[in-house]
């Protein structure tokens, strides 16, 4: 394929997990936005600013380059989170593509100020520990520059914590809500619904008993290990 | 258009506005309404009373004055809640629609006798700091004129509470349920399905987090005036 | 119409209530049934029992006597709670419906053994007053007519707390789920939806405020007295 | 019908079930299973691991024989919770099907670590008492056989309870989810939307009381009782 059609196959991928999102109920109104990258092109494609899902159409995806300017005469505005993704894209290597909601679960894990414990298996199979909480931006990192700031303290967070952001796809960012990533955008948005799903159930399992304790490190090692590296063994070969 | 044009226009939207309310889970049964007003026109185009949804034609909007008088022949009897929406329209010079339901969070709030927090982004986005809680009617004002009387009680809220109602657009009625209102019909009505929606969010939260405390202001006034206003950048352009 | 034209109209009504309540989110697999009385005919309609909603046809509806007793040859076998809708349809003359399911929230609320508070206008337009919940059947009641005597607990609940059906149609029995009821069937299938839907919203208006208190009686009256009765001014002439 | 139709039907019952768990909001993505066993024919019948269930068609579903090992040339690979299946068929002789999800409120409760006590009669219809959660695996459980010590300890959680699996036919895995079963592969389902069911309820029973005791002995019986064995009267003959 050559570049253009690499780009139109991007275009068409980035389309359709937007739509992925509010069918899955993880996005209400324009609440959301997933973009992909490819590094040797140098492009990253994503979603329009404030686009009714409705009318939007595949052609309409916003091309950029890796520092998220946009590359195509009479484009349309790109998604006003691209910064993040930028900062995301050239601070995680392994990482193709971003995911941005405000998926109700997750959201209130954000705003709540937790980490989300790891509580079970359906957590384990996906997250490899609990998913963090960066820390709110300062006054002045928003004054100055809200959305590359929002993506520095992700970084941070990682970073800090020592944490692979491939074992760990996701983040809740304090006050706001979920990103979520992947070596793909459909396993991008996939992160994102596990992410909603395991904040619901770890909320509940605080309801039903709440002294509970995490999983044990055996079990979730286990978990994680039967899906993810060279000793995997779900799904087919 | 002449009158009649607009006139039919104001009923299509104003039609398909009420069946949005049951799409989008927020009205059972006959529980909500939605108007608009064109004030150079002096009208006002409301939902008959008590109609099934699934019945509901646009031709039986109901057209009345800015007091809130029918003004066509045989027509049907407007909403009872008409009086509310009467008040609003006086006391809310930019409001062209408004809309109220019993979506299930938001009269949670309203039954629980709070004003809504604004703990996230989510929030912010569409309300400028915490949704008001309107005092209870005395019994005195239920009495005399109890639509009327809810009026008013949630256009002294926003007086009292020196509230702008297009930076807060909605309102919890104490014990009943939530006003929405807008710019547009379709503002009004997104307006009520962000409220439910951050209603349940701010509900779950506490859950997770009994001593969180409101968004920084900071971060509001960035997530705020991102989508509203001179400096916005949310969106195409 | 003569009495086989009457009996059909009621199979096929029954059979649409029916159908509505899993519709409706109210029943899953097939835990619920909704009967129709005539007394001038001599007839109870109601669903069969155990039959899956999915296969289930208007003639499968029996139709049986005042006393329960199944009048057509080769007639299905009728609900097993056909003896709870024979004892209501005889204590509450003003009562031509019964609907029983195991709506989640009602359930929730029977299960907890406490009478549904009134908090809201939601609930005092359907529900004068709060919701009672009956006692537990004795083990000897169980034991010798457990759906006669469940009919029985309901009636004694009404008389003993000097309540009127009509004016509060429904009821939670204890560790068991609700019943409701109406002048029509259309009107008890909707008070099952109703009882459902304040039961969720008393349940979260509790965690929001845990010492919130009912709404004030005059407003209460002013909501179920704008809606029932002589001087109602709800819906249309 | 010979074995090859047998089998033909078996995974025909297989698919269908498999498909109908996220269509009942059980399943999310690819996590659950269910497989039918046919012990005269020494063949169990399970779905394929990880495959999409939009994609998958009734000739992908694995045939193995009783100890799991796949009868058919270029078979796909059988779910990995199969070893888990086979233990359960050795284990318990009147089951016939095995289910298992990560249906949300099941796995709060597995999760929480408690077991769901029976708090009403939707309960009761179905398990004939509280259902029971599993202690932890232990490290080495983990390490060494995990999907078949899963199996272990279910089975062991029965025998010591000395609980009769067809009685209650389900289990909460400490930390992991639900497993249910049954004489067919429709009950065994049904049992997994019960059990959801089942776990929500009991959560928001206990947030309306925290006080709330179990279902009285005799309306347990009663209930269970009125649904299975000699004397049962629900449903058609």
């Amino acid at each position: 394929m050559n570049r253009e059609e690499i780009i139109a196959k991007m275009k068409e991928r980035v389309f359709n997990a937007n739509l992925q999102l509010p069918e899955w109920g993880l996005v209400q109104l324009t609440w959301g936005n997933a973009s992909e990258v490819n590094r040797d092109l140098g492009v990253i494609v994503i979603k329009p600013s404030g686009v009714d899902y409705k009318q939007m159409t595949p052609d309409q995806m916003v091309v950029t380059d890796l520092d998220g300017k946009p590359l195509e005469a009479d484009s349309y505005r790109p998604s006003s989170d691209l910064p993040t993704h930028v900062v995301l894209y050239k601070a995680f290597p392994g990482v193709n593509a971003v995911v941005h909601t405000h998926s109700k679960y997750a959201v209130c894990w954000a705003q709540a100020g937790r980490d989300l414990p790891c509580y079970g298996t359906t957590h384990a199979d996906t997250f490899y520990g609990p998913v963090p909480l960066t820390r709110h931006l300062t006054e002045t990192e928003v004054a100055e520059a809200y959305e590359v700031n929002t993506g520095v303290v992700i970084a941070d967070t990682f970073k800090e914590g020592n944490l692979d952001p491939l074992a760990v796809p996701g983040v809740l960012v304090q006050g706001h809500g979920p990103f979520t990533w992947g070596p793909s955008i459909q396993k991008a948005i996939e992160n994102s619904l596990v992410l909603d799903e395991v904040c619901h159930m770890a909320l509940e399992t605080e309801a039903i008993n709440p002294d509970i304790q995490p999983l044990p490190q055996y079990v979730l090692d286990k978990h994680y290990f039967r899906k993810h590296g060279a000793n995997a063994y779900y799904g087919q070969k």
